[in-house]
């Protein structure tokens, strides 16, 4: 089967290369089109990343090495990519002012391209879905209506959240499926500096010490929950008004992996720990079910040691794609505490795009 | 005047030479007695802790550096010391099993040496009060009660709480002094490695890791401040039961100083944002009010700035005895949320005793 | 092919736990034996790694978590496993006494255990050779003749150098090979926590610090060199009198990867920056010449950029077994500068052992 | 005695915060003027630094808390300041292109007003003293000829050098003077992230990391000796030949503190360890015989631990003052070996730089 020829707008950045290193061996994709800034255009993509490769995966696919870095800023070249046939969809890890984005990348689904975005921009757009692919996969529904809305015929818009809410995220969301309601919750984060990019945090600031502000996290810790749980109605999606999250997210000296200490109140049906352990350790969704490339065979692993998970040990588990919890026990003022860490860039970041694509194919809407 | 003449139970350990350190210029006390393992018994202190001297104060003061170290665990050699006007008291910052301490420290009290302890064996004994000097000065009075008790004269036995809780014990204080009561706190810190002691934790745990848990240190967390709100009745110290607090420890790559992210649930009576910072700001007890030597000036100092307070940024203020706290904010769960830091080895461990002593002998129980 | 079965010894420490996740999906050996202390012995090796678990390379391999870990005192266990065909040779790992362990392999290769160590016990027995597969090989040589000494039939004992050496060591052997003595160096390493096991080094002295100590460490790295580049002659290895090295040894807060700066003095042939370039790209040895599984595509890999190598980054070039050479440049005191950087619980341990016993089965000695 | 007004240019940056906090008691000198980059003009300073003090020694001096910050390049601003008694030097810790401060200290000083600095503009300007004022206190005398050189009458440029010497140049200078001519050096630097400024280097670089290279550092750290070890003839310095340095600079993850690895290679005359333990312990210079105050009482402290000096533990010896030294030994490919460290926004830069004004005051150049 041939490839889906895939284009990455902000390549040269810490997400784009992430998205790079994920995609060397992609079974259904293939990156044939790489954008960035006005400055990097050009340039082949080895030069424009020469003295600034970040990501985990290591150096690129020699494919992509020799690629022709084109301006994102300039949608006719893309659109040319889509016609000769190597561009049939785009990655978004646009970094550049939250407006711009916007405008940017509906630039892009209007000219015919669909875009799987990173960016927080278009988060809160009505129509625009925020997926976890095992989570809220229905959520694609609304693509069809947004075309509509928009005018659009092949391109759409599909986000995902941020990345400080994927160890809680799909933990939660398996309690509330099976039937226990997550009415109110407590969540410190402990995030890791690649988060930031690059530079990021200084050293100054992460040596010695911790950083108790992230500027705007705590607000999409608080409410981008709302709408991955929300439902489709009315041609948007509503919010979800049964749980109230309040986060507390701060930067510590760690390279990968985002932690967080979670205290949870649940409704008039209350898990025991052992039903909750039971529910994480059986949790499978569409991504299993398919057997998409990117999914982890299990969404949750449980580490039962006293101590785990921890970033440097857990973030990679099952290609840094599952997600860790642990001290699952009563907590004193709700019901349940627990300790969850993800991979921020990957399952927090470009893994998760990934994934979001690898659905979208499955339900027909690229490929 | 004459200084009182003080002796130090675990003299080489790293709480021992934090002792040491700030006692160095003290106008009240002055160490002339110094105690620790056999093995360190009839070293000179400067030979004792020869290459293992952490704390952050500095070499030991000339007066302490050719001291005799005796054995700890000899009682008899303290008594000869007290006869001979070398200790009038002990503190104690033993490291030894929890029991063995247990029965160590009644036997100097027994022996009338008073004991002001660092350790944790006492803290739950019920005619022991456990004394932040800004908190619950008032609890000394038990201690007339607990000589009754064991039938000492002139000992006695005070303790001072975990250092993981002093980051949001006095604000708290502060504010159900003033007429709020906090109901229920979820409480996440993350605290420094020397917290630990030496070698403590491994790097291999520390460098880009964070590991969220520490044994015990939860439940110390929880139940420690229900005795020192509590009250005196029947002849022990009953629990304060106004309050309920979950708390999620994590240990992180900072060398001294503990953070806390807080959320707090009010009873009925709500304090606005405002007034939280007002009493926080004009917040003064017994230890400023009487000018204690080891006081700050101001208990509770307000960061303004959006990233502060900062460990190593804020540690050291006044003295490294003050208690910084900022992010004042409301919850979106609770009413109310900040972040709070305070010196875990000087206000939560050495400085927090030496208080403890200024305390006591205010109050006529030594000197 | 049937693979090879083979034992560890000190299976269950740091260096242990690398040698069973690198042999996971190894083509010719097996682990189908494993020994620790006897504190250890009777468990299954999941139940006696569990909670401690450092190495890089993941989980053990299932069909290695149930064997039950023998005591590693008790020869004649690997004995029955040798006769049952568990355990062809054995991988050193021990962790006791010098003198223990000299005496220990020993046994081992008097019961017919061909043992491939990484400890320092027989570093510097004479008859043992010290074995860099790239550059010494021929070094097997004296296997026959350490066997007629202890008059041994099948066994016999293997050594690996330590890891400070091994990212300045195949380079220079590279020079010497290619007619460019080196008389003299000046080397600076800058090594990870992972090389001194676990505990190890306290995050206390880790945290914003360096400490420029390594006990015994430069010793090693100035005099293991020079048997490397010896000599067989008269039934012994004798030492290579051409070359000294001063080395000055510090401990970095960094998990995995030793980097080295070196100053170099050739002799009267003195290379050119690009003709050093030219033999470190060109240089292939045995190892690659035969294409041994561990073995890197090329031993020596230039980084040209101005900041290279760097041990986050670098370090897991070529399965962790390439040596990473950078910032080559003329010496102002000397002829030539460089840094080089290598993995060193791989590279630097259990892979360096493992690629020597694969030169061992090419060789004939096992297997 | 009235206290000496002193200005600060660059007074909000990291170095010109590390002027106002070392100058808060300063018994000569007071700080009255503040000069910053146009942006900071017209603020008070606390406005200015609001969010960003990074200094060691605490928050600004109340005194200069409400100082207006003036335009750095506005000279007129600082004659003003000097006419009205405000402004008798300055201390530049500018921060702007090369070429831009060469000009910029060359109009202070043509303005009348004498420029001590810690830029490295004019270091290698032939004219312009570079001082260590325990090394070179005699090269003040070209002063004179500066000023005649420039038609200048009371203004004049006297600059320190790179903090990457600091660690061995005291050192090697007492050898030198004791007859002990060091021929060459190898030296390895493991330098602060302090030195690089605010943001500086990316927590992403420094975590689980170390950086083999920093720009232009290994130039200066060979070339500046030279000129420090130089001699007044034909009415410029003139570089010392006698010495040659090779070194090898690397970022490491510490706040503050560089320490070196120094391998010493003397002349006919060398000396035993004893000789130079004995040196270094006795070395005074004219900061210490007139009792400089911020001079520390020996510049020179030898440590005896195995494992010392390390940064955090030594790096604030005597106000931060002091070289200490350690690891005193035989080397096995030059004579003898060491390790130094000092501390390097404090000896290295604003402590060295009052250090030099008060060389300057006590030779009658200002005040």
């Amino acid at each position: 089967m041939a490839k889906i020829p895939v284009g990455i707008l902000g390549a040269t950045g810490m997400v784009g290369q992430q998205y790079i290193a994920l995609l060397a061996n992609h079974p259904w994709f293939e990156v044939r089109y790489v954008a960035a800034s006005p400055r990097s255009a050009g340039k082949k993509y080895r030069e424009a990343t020469a003295g600034r490769w970040h990501a985990a995966g290591g150096i690129p696919h020699p494919a992509v090495w020799d690629l022709i870095v084109e301006d994102a800023n300039d949608v006719s070249k893309a659109r040319a990519a889509e016609k000769r046939g190597d561009c049939a969809f785009v990655f978004s890890a646009l970094e550049m002012g939250k407006d711009e984005i916007k405008t940017l990348e509906a630039t892009y689904a209007s000219a015919g391209i669909p875009v799987v975005s990173n960016a927080s921009a278009h988060r809160l757009t009505e129509d625009v879905p925020m997926l976890i692919a095992e989570v809220n996969p229905q959520h694609t529904d609304i693509i069809p209506l947004q075309r509509k809305n928009h005018s659009w015929d092949k391109g759409f818009i599909v986000v995902k959240p941020n990345c400080s809410i994927q160890s809680y995220m799909t933990p939660i969301w398996a309690l509330i499926q099976a039937g226990y309601e997550v009415k109110r919750m407590v969540v410190t984060t402990l995030q890791a500096v690649s988060g930031a990019g690059y530079p990021g945090v200084a050293s100054l600031d992460m040596i010695d010490n911790i950083v108790p502000y992230i500027g705007g996290e705590e607000e999409k810790s608080e409410q981008e929950p709302l709408k991955i749980l929300g439902s489709i109605a009315g041609g948007k999606i509503e919010n979800y008004t049964g749980i109230k999250i309040s986060a507390h997210c701060n930067r510590v000296p760690v390279i990968d992996g985002h932690t967080v200490a979670v205290s949870m109140e649940f409704g008039n049906k209350k898990p025991s720990i052992e039903e909750v352990k039971k529910i994480w350790t059986a949790f499978k969704a569409l991504p299993q079910e398919l057997e998409f490339p990117m999914a982890p065979v299990r969404p949750i692993i449980i580490r039962e040691e006293a101590d785990r998970p921890q970033p440097r040990k857990d973030r990679n588990a099952d290609k840094a794609m599952a997600i860790s919890v642990g001290r699952i026990r009563p907590c004193n003022v709700f019901d349940i505490r627990f300790v969850g860490l993800s991979h921020n860039t990957v399952r927090g970041a470009a893994g998760g795009g990934i994934l979001n694509a690898e659905l979208l194919k499955a339900k027909g809407y690229i490929g």
